[in-house]
């Protein structure tokens, strides 16, 4: 393809393992004649030249200027087309060695290799039809998964659901258009208005890519994780909320970088769900101009997040500010705790869930509600459904569905069939695009960008 | 061998590369059955099962409670005796997504893998007559290496140099032990004292010895780093020195945790020989309490320094707290700097080397002075030969050191070969513990349980 960022001539290589001192560390090579490139620095040469696909050799990569042995390595070897990238590839097993490792990858850059970008063997893999786009942001997705359950959705995505539900609807759609299109040929010739248009058969598509496209907040939500925020008065217990979701002792002090005015956050995951979990600064007189800044970041977090916790301690009551508060906060997802009821076994007013921040009493009641508020019905329907979590999709999806709102319509109102193929055909266009079959270099070079080096 | 720590019989299983998101990550798994327990929790089960030594099988991890796709991995079969560990070895290569990391290492311990311990693929390796113990010793080092030329020293000794030194002078005593025996049986029989021990021989082997026990504080040298402190008084141009070294811009403030009154430290490179950089507080009125302390820790670092770099800014001159400093350290290796001649050209004081922190002039001077001070001759000579890094290799070479000189003595006095003989067994006997030919479960507990886990 042209004006591609990567030129996908070149021989690559590049480490993809972390960066850091391990057992091992894999350092992947690919390209046109890449065997042969890594065995012009390998001693075992011949044996890797003549290896087998799929097989492991063993052996040192030689620094070519002066003969030295730079590591003991293993190479495993897969040759065209049967590789990740659909090229010759290397994958070279060496010790996670830091000076070990800048030794190889200097010496690769002897044998004619250049540093791969981010995303270049999967762009290769594309390239080379070994994968779709669907499956190929979903390897995107699988490493950057916060949760066993947003990395199972990409595993599955991996696995094509959403290339085959994609592909399933295309040819429904083509299915319409070619009757469409002989009609129209048909109706050239004699006078015969034809059957018309399938016109359920349309909805039918439209329907099934309009639930896909309503998955995408659940998607989003298992990728990017649920952002929590703590709220409530100074000593509503917050902090011992958030230790309760942590599930271990930690200080604000020891975690927030400069002050304890400001808020905290941490990665959680509830039943499998990832959780963003903000602690703010209790609402305090803001006197003091470092608590005035802190509480006005703690407003900025509430604004953004998607449920808010806000805690009253039962103790003390129900006061005008904590109706003040919940007032502003109205236009937002509340769950309302009554806390400290090991303390005070007072009952909670309306719509307030009792809790001990400081027992755990309640908690678990607490983590169902945050689940069920935020996924919903999909919190339970989700099982081996296809569930996309990529923008780009999802827009595409959106532009197919007007696309066929607006031949349904056409349709219903007996416009002519010749009006009614060209939205036909720019519904299938955009499903096209979200598996790569219609594809830009633009779109290529954007959405490879975003991923790690190695892969 | 008893008393271990690592039950040797188990299945284990590790992650072999660093925890952290990215292209791909290996778990390696070893014991015997190795193959059909990791088979067992594999899609194409059979495949693996059947699969050659050395070769690449590509399929799904499977969850065996749900029968779901846990990630898609390729796996790399080695088969007993050819694997790192001598026994049935199956490393997975997953993509590097924390979730899916985990996953896969639950669904092992759910096929009976048991999370392996620090170094113990290695140990196993030794146990299996893989690797001897100086080349298990050279894996960690390789790992650990802190610059190329650490990295390679070792890699020399797992390729087997100081093994097969080891190994050749044992040998040449295991000679002239069996002459003597030989000398001890015959004299039973007969009056003749026979040809007596071969002196000049025994005192080849023991200067070998000593040559090689000499290069350890070179191998530990480079495994470590030279510890370069930087003193002078305030305004000297230590920090300028220090960013000099570095190569890039550094403030003071960003690097130190807390204070900037106190020392701050870098790992850098001087022609591959890693050093330790410090840059300590100016000798300054310490009336502040804070300022006390840094300056007081100061003198610590100073104290543990290789080398110390001590700067004199040349447009000020030396004066009287200059030599005082300079007298205190006068029992430490320390470099003289006539520092800003770029601004103040005045002839350096004797023994004082002109350079300019600012422009850089005289630097690589100095870089060499460093390397000559501290390596020595050593810095010229490391070639291709052995140079020994471990603390337990160089004790027992001492140990078997002495035994030698010990038998020396007893033969130049003439004294009766069956009394010399116990001194020749007990230096060979400690060349076999460097080996690990002779070893004890303790000494291979502390050993391995410094390697990281994976390894």
């Amino acid at each position: 393809m042209k004006n591609l960022n990567y030129d996908t001539d070149d021989l690559i290589a590049a480490l993809a393992t972390p960066w850091g001192e391990s057992a091992l560390a894999v350092i992947r090579t690919s390209g046109k004649n890449c065997i042969d490139a890594v065995a012009s620095v390998f001693d075992s040469s011949k044996k890797m030249k003549n290896a087998g696909a799929n097989t492991l050799v063993k052996g040192y990569i030689i620094e070519p200027d002066t003969g030295l042995r730079v590591d003991e390595v293993v190479a495993g070897i897969y040759r065209n087309p049967k590789s990740y990238t659909g090229e010759d590839l290397v994958e070279i097993y060496t010790h996670g060695s830091l000076p070990g490792i800048r030794a190889v990858l200097s010496v690769l850059g002897k044998a004619g290799f250049r540093n791969a970008g981010p995303g270049e063997f999967t762009l290769r893999a594309f390239l080379n039809k070994k994968m779709d786009l669907t499956k190929a942001e979903a390897v995107h997705e699988i490493i950057t998964a916060k949760s066993v359950k947003a990395q199972s959705l990409a595993m599955a995505r991996l696995s094509g659901n959403v290339f085959d539900k994609i592909n399933s609807i295309k040819y429904s759609l083509s299915d319409i258009l070619a009757s469409v299109e002989l009609q129209l040929d048909y109706a050239e010739d004699e006078d015969d208005p034809g059957a018309g248009i399938d016109i359920s058969s349309l909805k039918e598509s439209r329907q099934k890519l309009e639930k896909l496209a309503s998955t995408y907040r659940i998607g989003r939500l298992y990728q990017d994780g649920i952002k929590i925020v703590l709220a409530g008065r100074t000593n509503a217990g917050k902090s011992a909320l958030f230790n309760l979701f942590l599930k271990e002792d930690r200080s604000i002090v020891s975690d927030y970088h400069g002050t304890t005015r400001d808020f905290i956050e941490s990665f959680i995951s509830i039943n499998g769900v990832p959780v963003v979990l903000f602690d703010t600064a209790g609402i305090r007189d803001a006197d003091h101009p470092v608590e005035a800044e802190g509480i006005k970041r703690s407003a900025q977090v509430i604004d953004s997040a998607d449920i808010i916790i806000y805690l009253v301690d039962s103790c003390k009551g129900l006061c005008g500010e904590d109706k003040e508060l919940l007032n502003l906060y109205k236009h937002k997802e509340v769950i309302k705790l009554w806390n400290k009821i090991d303390i005070c076994r007072k009952d909670p007013p309306e719509g307030f869930i009792p809790v001990s921040s400081f027992t755990g009493e309640g908690f678990s009641d607490l983590e169902n509600i945050v689940l069920e508020k935020t996924l919903g019905a999909g919190f339970i329907s989700i099982t081996d459904d296809a569930v996309i979590d990529s923008e780009r999709q999802k827009i595409h999806i959106d532009n197919a569905v007007s696309a066929l709102l607006e031949a349904e319509k056409s349709a219903e109102n007996n416009i002519s069939l010749d009006l009614i193929a060209p939205d036909i055909k720019d519904a299938m266009d955009n499903l096209g695009e979200i598996t790569g079959e219609i594809t830009s270099a633009d779109i290529l070079n954007n959405m490879f960008s975003r991923f790690c080096v190695g892969k």
